[in-house]
């Protein structure tokens, strides 16, 4: 059984993707948490759980990061938090669990990132947006310069929608919607297939079943 | 004549450097600004201008970079703008400056960054202090990372008090104050003395004299 930790385990994919590892034969979960209140969730399920916040140092999250087999980077600071949370969090929160990772001698992670974090979408986004997108891209290129076993997943608009379990997965494809759920089931099998390792790939829904799809990613 | 161009030379730093390269024998000046309307100055002192927003591409800044011998990074989006420009601008428009400095073939970089961009300043900071820190640190580490003929000068709290041409350099120093005036001497110095590349400092006012205390980093 390869253990996973999952940072922001409390959010929407996060509370999926949990979900979806307890009920693997291969994977059992490590959910690591802001709050001790989040934990009934995550034990509910069998869950291990760990109190950590994205703000605290390096060796604190390497701490809940040792012994366990891979790292998933599903935290974000929300839509409604101000930017310097977006900083704080999606910059800097994620580079701190890339190094714990590092630190704690776990060599696969798996980053959730957005949609298009590449230097053209920085200046192509509206000015409210930019400096998400951009905290994203260097997260995303820090990872990208480490020699972790890394995945980047650039899914495309998230909807509370129920999982079709079909999607479409490539280096480019047009922008349109995902499930929550769907995302989550991506992050299983891609932490499942090793053939994913130091590729990225956009995600939006499509026809071809999870599995398949990532197996050709 | 070496030609050096100042982004950020509207800044106070900026006009103190620029007009410090003006009056030397060995140095010229191309001041990087944001709107025509800020040319006077420069042009009163006998500089080249060039408008670009440090918002723009990364192939605009470059433009503005060619056939220039040296590179002084002394933006800031200021203490009274949001968060949102602390990442597009501080550390953003940092990055694309190094990229940009890249494109055009020009090797020498200085960077003027904040007191302290260490990993630990940023848990130490002040929660509505930090993001700028990390904003810093990021860009401090991007340039690290690159090839080029980089100096990265930490200034302590600066003033607007006169320069005593006086001061105190060290990988570390105690945290005091700095006039602006005096920081742009050391730009200066720095500029003229191939010694400091590959090197940070941290800076403060104290009882060396500039050129001496440059020597000796």
């Amino acid at each position: 059984m390869l253990k996973v930790l999952v940072v922001g385990a409390n959010g929407q994919i996060g509370k999926h993707l949990i979900s979806l590892i307890q009920n693997s034969d291969s994977l059992k979960a490590k959910a690591m948490i802001r709050n001790q209140e989040q934990a009934g969730f995550f034990e509910n399920l069998g869950a291990e759980t760990v109190v950590v916040d994205l703000e605290q140092d390096i060796d604190t999250i390497a701490k809940a990061a040792v012994g366990v087999d891979a790292v998933v980077f599903t935290a974000g600071s929300g839509a409604h938090t101000g930017k310097d949370k977006t900083i704080m969090v999606d910059l800097d929160g994620a580079v701190k669990t890339i190094e714990a990772a590092k630190v704690a001698g776990v060599k696969r992670f798996i980053m959730i990132s957005s949609f298009d974090t590449r230097r053209e979408a920085i200046l192509a986004a509206p000015p409210s947006f930019a400096p998400y997108v951009a905290a994203k891209h260097y997260a995303d290129e820090w990872l990208k310069r480490t020699d972790l076993d890394y995945t980047i997943i650039h899914p495309g608009l998230l909807t509370n929608n129920q999982g079709t379990g079909k999607i479409k997965a490539a280096d480019e494809v047009a922008r349109d919607e995902i499930p929550r759920e769907d995302v989550a089931s991506v992050i299983l099998a891609t932490l499942e297939n090793d053939s994913t390792i130091g590729k990225e790939f956009q995600l939006v829904t499509g026809n071809t079943p999870i599995k398949e799809a990532v197996l050709s990613i």
